[in-house]
């Protein structure tokens, strides 16, 4: 197919890679020329704008880093609204606002094409081994049309329903992380604080019911000291947001996510916001010292 | 070994009934004469206290319901303190506070015995498979004298440090749940709420970062309307009250879990505090309503 990328980060380079890979044609635009030469090298084709972009395509995939990109890759002067013709698929794979996901998907219906919010889990890690969970929502047509490149960039990949239903899910995978993150960090704070290894806490508590993905993966590298970002706290503060604004206009009170939400601002006005989500566990023994 | 043991609710029964199986003599007493009966028609042995039992015993393990049932078994008139001789072990294996550990491992010291506090976790499945975790602290050489014993009940025993190590190590692992049950309680209703099908949200989120033993093993049940207590609310209360607790006697702030316990504390309000801990759910749809 004749595939249109825009977002060329860490995770968005490798997913557009595993497309040019398979033999698709593939078409980037980005705002920083750097990124976009090791693509390029491979044969991708370079474009000034979305809008010039999409007109060579027929579909499009998106992912940038907040909702105000989203918007301005989709809505903008030159976006790719601007220049969006019938039967076009565009693909927003930003964790980005439910909200936004449903104005694009009746913008884009409006001009006869077909929208797709499929936000993805899984990190650098995921995208680089095609192993990402999608988590798609918007035209179940569309979905069969596009499954087939899901499929070189993602394992776990789930239909979740009509328009937003991709950025809702996705939230609802924030929303287990945030609250689980600050019993991760609590438990190995108390450990500490209480005189414990928690090397010895981490074996006997890791396998049973208090067991998790970040408690098995995360925790190890707090007690290493390793705080390096595989996923940004800054990142992490926009999804909580999102949450949190989507929870209230439903109507609907999540206190842990609330609270996750406090804790984790307090470690970006420490200075952690481009650490990793791991470095919550520093609000904690900064009482300590 | 001539074993007693003292607490044969669904726990413990199972647990002493692995020793009584393995060939070694067991000495129980209860409050409840039914609770015994099962116990006494394999060959375990009835005695009418705690001083009684401890008289004809090497070993006696504990396992009860609260802090204050602890203190009455081994500090009360005819409790475990009083009939004590030298060379004798104590393990209690309550879920109980650091600090009563601590008193009983110096009040059995003085009368030159020794103690162990090895609360565990994994609840009446991992007591009736011998498949617990069990987190001991005390005296190191009694622990040397009594872990073929504790690989009779468990699976994953791990030495902590000295007196109190295991309740600490116990309150860790309670930490880490309770805030984890806010995320997925408010992961589940959020999902509802936004009209997604929860069980494919469950198959999008539950193997990557977000995953947890909770979110594998309660939320299912949730989704089933089965809040059957695999752990009881009343006793999840308990052991987040004995985290609070500590965490303050060691002057540490825990919001998540102090968060927790109140939303926990809301639903045994709403009645649900023989429901076991999933139902803290109802808190979240009770809104929805």
């Amino acid at each position: 197919m004749n595939i249109g990328f825009i977002g060329l980060g860490v995770m968005g380079a490798s997913m557009a890679g595993h497309l040019l890979a398979a033999g698709h044609r593939l078409g980037i635009t980005t705002r920083t020329a750097s990124k976009a030469q090791g693509l390029l090298d491979q044969g991708a084709h370079w474009y000034p704008t979305p809008a010039a972009l999409v007109t060579d395509c027929e579909v499009v995939f998106t992912i940038v880093g907040y909702p105000q990109d989203v918007e301005a890759v989709y809505f903008g002067s030159d976006g790719l609204m601007s220049a969006l013709q019938a039967g076009q698929i565009l693909v927003d794979m930003t964790t980005s606002s439910p909200e936004l996901a449903i104005r694009i998907a009746t913008a884009t219906e409006e001009r006869l094409a077909l929208a797709l919010d499929a936000p993805v889990s899984g990190g650098d890690k995921g995208a680089r081994e095609a192993a990402l969970s999608i988590m798609v929502g918007g035209d179940a047509k569309a979905f069969e049309t596009i499954k087939p490149l899901f499929d070189l960039m993602g394992k776990n990949i789930v239909y979740q329903g009509p328009a937003g239903s991709g950025q809702h899910c996705k939230l609802c995978n924030q929303i287990a992380i945030a609250s689980n993150m600050l019993g991760v960090c609590e438990a190995l704070a108390y450990a500490k604080r209480s005189g414990l290894d928690p090397h010895l806490v981490l074996s006997s508590i890791s396998t049973g019911a208090a067991g998790s993905w970040s408690l098995s993966n995360l925790a190890p590298r707090i007690l290493d000291g390793d705080f390096e970002p595989g996923f940004f706290i800054k990142h992490f503060i926009k999804d909580m947001k999102l949450a949190v604004e989507s929870a209230q206009s439903l109507g609907f009170d999540a206190p842990g996510l609330s609270l996750a939400l406090k804790q984790y601002q307090s470690a970006a006005q420490q200075g952690l916001e481009n650490a990793g989500t791991q470095a919550l566990f520093r609000v904690y023994t900064k009482q300590e010292d």
